[in-house]
């Protein structure tokens, strides 16, 4: 083979890639968008072909050969395709660790899981959900030890979201975090309650649609190549490469509250998905590198940028636009009621001083279950005392509980501390950003670029360039410490909470 | 081989190509309603990619080896197997004699056409399209030449929308059908005009968007497997099988009822494809078998019943519902407003007694460049007096004439006699179904199953079992005759005109 050839093959091999990832995330969007709602069985038909079409290409042996001569001589590639070898040849070989029928098998079960996981949750039943989900743990146990035998389970999980990290990383990131968020919530509690009265009462979808629209304008998305979905559940999506991303969210019209911070969320992944470099797309350093950095940007938007006194007052005037009964506040009272902090039960809903605590009770009884020191079936009674733990509430049911979360359901075992990272993650970038950019005067103008250009230079044209963990230390210029996480926060809500 | 492993091996063949097809579809559906602006690229490059793939697919060595295998066994099929194997071999065997590099230019050549097509309709300007037509029409000569060269270049197009149409059966049909509508148009030309002020005025977007989905339900789609989009240009396509099909229509504030009779049409053609016999799908066989017997159906459900006086009474509580102002009429009025008659310039906006003269026009013009006789150059000129002769009007512009329409952009040529056709097959197959159903007591009392029971029996349910030829004759008992389709339109509109 010729270096040439083999380099076009790659280019060729990446661009099939791309578009069986394009149609199979457009088949899901598709679904979960506008499809007529009896269509799922149609889809899987088809998502079946292309998955197992693309699973195909990824692992032949051809594919194999290829990757195998290029990766042999590294002189010959540039950084980039360094980078592309290294990432195909970690997957292939992963992938041929586990017998073909188990990843079937496993592929099925998930979907399968997830069905009954809907059901269970409807129900609040989570015995019916209990035999999947333990399935689905002692799979990423056995997938563990096929992948990496020489790990600890539960850091191979860790590492499949977060390249590189590890249960000693998690226990001493979330021990730093709970020593300042406990004691802080405990003087947020014992201080007058802010009211959040402005945040209920009726806004109706298209007012809500159009603020939407408005809000992804205002944070600098591209809208030619960002699209807004309405979903059950928000999400973020990529279609085939960077120049096609479209977000989701949903509308409550009981509060406009909900979509406006789910559209910043999610807007957060979008920019960061949309920036990879050009010359990355149809590539597989397209979009972002790891769960962690990626919710590193969503919270960044949603909660240091979105949740700030500086932003509201800029989307106030659009605010009131959209919803008119809004103009007896004032954007100072908006504010403090979006910063309310209340121990509550369900996670996608906690303010930004409880959400960690959501992140923890999730990586504790992962942790122990996956060391086989908790069985599933003690899971409910776990999370329910953990609750209480550490949030100090009573869990009423499963469907409010241990139930509320698809994740595990869809095999996404140890997902879940990315959350906590990401949101940490971000509070030292805007930290270093400020050493550079005047971010409160970017928010009071509405100018974003500044800040964006920051994001662009430092996280979102890197793509999948490099290691989360590197390209987060190069962007932090140091160690990354949890403590501007907590300091912030104690900051911001000292101050609303008068401490 | 084994007839069997051959068996099974057409049928993944098969579920491959359905899979390819789901993605394409879904891809241009979701670029003509929901896609950001900017993405035309990004999809443009998926589908180059899944196109090739399914080509390879389809005209592989191996296909074309177990089709022939399977054709020359033909005591081991039975009748579904046997179509499948004529039409895959067919396709293959034409595909074949192309050459390879003139099909893919071939491909280019009518994206960037369509592409020009709009620039030039938009500004009216007809010599910017002409080279790019030119090719088109002397590609379509070629490839009639490749791949019937005992056949008459037009004849060749004509057979590839309606398999076994010819020249010679279009102009008996077509002068059948002007001998009797031109002097019909000229007896409603004296006659006083119908008062459709009615239709016009302002009906806002969510209102005509519930209506439409009343319509859609009205008629009898099952809503659980066919969604409706909002288009510049209305549209129906299958996602991957008739499980999932999508109509679309556009909604104009000005008046109700374009999107009212896009919607029953493209309703007309999704209860075909919609209706298959269940086997068929993820087959060759599954939706319409033609373009014509697809018009057949998508004109009956919008004009033999929709625009009957039965139909508008029927639907008329649901449309003062949806706009309340049309509660001062009565649905006599609206019933006599959708059926006024009135030479127009543009196609699609015409009513069923002009209509089939602008096809005539299409039709004659397009004969003519094929057989050469015809300069691309002077089409423009060709038209304006074409419709000076038959409908009687003046052409303005480029735009509102020869540029009108997108089909010839699309390569599509021998397709318009289609909807001339289609229009008179379903006057005749509404003539048959009378012998069995009471059709005007179904549309008062509402309930379309009888109607939907007697088109599934004769002709949806049949998907592509059968050439379109023979599944009308079947369905109809006996030759098609226009004579059903003239004897309807000068009843009806004799009524309405007081002829």
């Amino acid at each position: 083979m010729q270096i040439n050839e083999a380099k076009a093959a790659l280019t060729a091999l990446q661009a099939k890639l791309s578009a069986y990832n394009h149609a199979m995330s457009l088949l899901y969007y598709d679904g979960a968008t506008t499809a007529p709602k009896g269509t799922a069985a149609n889809r899987a038909q088809t998502m079946s072909v292309l998955s197992e079409e693309s699973y195909r290409l990824s692992t032949s042996p051809e594919t194999l050969e290829l990757l195998e001569f290029l990766d042999a001589n590294p002189d010959a590639l540039d950084v980039h395709e360094k980078r592309i070898v290294y990432l195909a040849l970690k997957g292939v070989r992963e992938m041929k660790k586990i017998p073909i029928e188990e990843y079937v098998a496993y592929q099925q079960l998930v979907v399968e899981a997830e069905d009954v996981w809907h059901t269970a949750k409807e129900k609040s039943d989570f015995a019916m959900f209990a035999p999947y989900l333990e399935k689905i743990f002692d799979t990423n146990r056995r997938f563990a030890g096929y992948c990496a035998p020489e790990k600890n389970p539960y850091d191979y999980c860790l590492d499949n979201f977060e390249d590189g990290l590890t249960m000693a990383d998690c226990d001493a990131f979330f021990s730093a975090l709970r020593s300042r968020i406990v004691p802080l919530l405990q003087k947020i509690a014992v201080r007058p309650q802010v009211d959040d009265a402005c945040l209920y009462g009726h806004f109706d979808e298209p007012a809500q649609h159009k603020f939407a629209l408005a809000l992804m304008e205002t944070i600098g998305l591209d809208m030619d190549h960002c699209g807004l979905g309405t979903t059950e559940h928000p999400f973020t999506t990529s279609l085939g490469s960077h120049h096609d991303v479209r977000i989701t969210t949903n509308f409550k019209v009981g509060t406009f509250a909900s979509s406006m911070y789910s559209v910043i969320h999610e807007g957060g992944h979008a920019l960061y998905d949309m920036n990879s470099d050009d010359s990355m797309a149809y590539t597989l350093l397209d979009g972002g590198v790891s769960m962690g950095i990626h919710e590193s940007q969503s919270r960044f938007y949603e909660n240091l940028l979105g949740r700030s006194r500086a932003f509201v007052e800029l989307v106030f005037p659009r605010m009131i636009d959209a919803f008119p009964q809004l103009a007896s506040y004032t954007p100072e009272q908006i504010w403090r009621a979006v910063n309310r902090v209340e121990p509550s039960l369900i996670r996608t809903e906690a303010d930004e001083v409880t959400y960690c605590l959501h992140v923890m009770v999730r990586y504790e009884l992962e942790k122990r279950v996956m060391a086989g020191e908790l069985a599933v079936a003690d899971l409910p009674a776990e999370w329910n005392r953990l609750y209480r733990e550490y949030l100090g509430i009573e869990v009423p049911c499963d469907r409010e509980g241990i139930l509320q979360d698809s994740h595990w359901s869809g095999g996404l075992i140890g997902y879940f501390p990315s959350y906590a990272l990401g949101s940490a993650y971000g509070a030292q970038l805007l930290a270093k950003m400020k050493e550079t950019v005047d971010v409160d005067a970017c928010l009071r103008s509405g100018d974003f670029s500044p800040i964006n250009a920051w994001n662009r230079e430092h996280i979102w044209r890197h793509g999948c360039l490099h290691k989360p963990g590197e390209l987060l230390t190069s962007a932090l210029g140091g160690a990354f410490d949890p403590a501007y996480y907590t300091d912030y926060l104690e900051q911001k809500f000292g101050e609303i909470y008068g401490i």
